[in-house]
């Protein structure tokens, strides 16, 4: 098992965990970009969105209720917020275990880069 | 009704629509960001994701889906894409009514300006 973010969910390496249940873990980003910067991502290995099979797609809506509930507990929900999924290389994703990025607490531009 | 996607998603505004079931309507940007620049809404208004009802999430899941058909159809599925969810001032939501941004076609850099 060399993928961080399944080492992360066994709990092998340490994170700030803010939230778990059956499905999925959220914990604070190592390198945040704002002041609220959580990562959600599913206990089980799928690496990428474009890897996730249509039965299970009721998994990310999981994972957006749970960004939409750590909004509200953070304080951003009113404030605003970004939720995106970075998928393969030109999406940039650094990460081959599927994740949400949750940011917020300041003003957000582009998303695109 | 004066929202510019309930218009689009009634036919009353012209759109570039690539993709529409009973639930979402897929359409590309007016404003495109990237070479694959498409926008996938609910036919149904729900302003923002803070007030999308925990009991409609399968929706965003279905979203997601349609962003992962398009991508494949669109040719961006192995070189890469991101999905982006804005949601209020601090978020960049521009349109209130729920929306995902579909993007890819080019190297994507920093996600949250």
């Amino acid at each position: 098992m060399d993928c961080i973010f399944c080492r992360i969910a066994a709990g092998e390496i340490p994170a700030d965990v803010i939230y778990t249940d059956e499905e999925v873990i959220a914990f604070r980003d190592i390198n945040p970009q704002a002041p609220v910067h959580v990562l959600i991502i599913p206990g089980e290995h799928i690496a990428s969105l474009a890897e996730l099979p249509e039965e299970k797609s009721v998994l990310v809506g999981h994972m957006v209720d749970v960004a939409n509930r750590l909004a509200r507990s953070e304080g951003i929900s009113e404030s605003g917020y970004r939720v995106v999924m970075n998928c393969g290389r030109q999406g940039g994703q650094d990460v081959l275990h599927l994740h949400m990025h949750l940011v917020g607490g300041r003003q957000l531009a582009g998303s695109f880069g």
